[in-house]
């Protein structure tokens, strides 16, 4: 993928986030992206609770955003279109966050990109599964998150 | 609990909804509370995702928000305050939602709040789990949540 390609997808990516009324409300932005890990970004602001730190829905949320944008970016990298849906998720919240929210989401060890997307060419429809995480200042995990995704091919 | 009693927390956990800004933007209400299920409702055009139905991450915070709030009313209904955290959630994604989202939270079926409201009294702290839903219009499941809350007594 050329950074052209890149940069189209991401700037794609982020008119998607921006699109969706909940996520705007957050005020989500794409902090990074290598390839393989696809980092977000949120103000603690827009994501607070009542205790001052980071709300647990935006944590969840911000997780399954940050993993439903990289299989998006894997869909659209191979050269296809995909309605992406999460199918189930597993969080845990470790720690309270008193800063912006920084999401990580990269494919779980067991996952495989090249299988995803050679089934979802062949079959219209693949299955994989990612992790993320929300890190405090010191790099320590604030909240972790495991989901599976399934995306169905368009077009 | 008298009505006045019941009346006032809830008049209350609506505030507290209303106080957290990414709550606000879903705009989250109190849809009702029977003592043992707290049913809490928000509109599908502020939680609607790119497929123009409900977006995972609002209902996976409506469903936390109403297991959160339904300890939040036990704590209180039994004379105490306490910090609500939750510590980890399991969430099933089963069918798009093209409606209104209404979540409702109750206890998990081992859950005792008898014995969390007196660890809670005795020990300054305790655990208990709780189950939520989002149902389609038809009465089958959008999404079903499951989750763990720890409570740390205020004061």
């Amino acid at each position: 993928m050329t950074h052209t390609l890149s940069g189209h997808l991401l700037e794609h990516l982020d008119a998607h986030y921006r699109g969706m009324p909940p996520v705007a409300a957050m005020q989500v932005s794409i902090a990074g992206y290598d390839g393989e890990r696809l980092r977000l970004h949120a103000p603690l602001s827009h994501n607070v609770n009542d205790k001052g730190c980071a709300f647990g829905g935006s944590l969840s949320s911000l997780m399954t955003l940050a993993a439903w944008g990289l299989v998006t970016l894997h869909v659209q990298s191979a050269g296809m279109e995909a309605d992406v849906f999460v199918a189930d998720s597993a969080v845990r919240y470790l720690a309270p966050l008193f800063e912006d929210l920084q999401a990580e989401a990269h494919a779980a060890p067991e996952a495989d990109w090249h299988a995803f997307l050679a089934t979802l060419a062949e079959r219209g429809k693949a299955r994989t599964e990612l992790v993320a995480r929300v890190t405090l200042p010191d790099g320590r995990d604030a909240a972790t998150f495991r989901a599976r995704f399934v995306a169905f091919r368009k077009g």
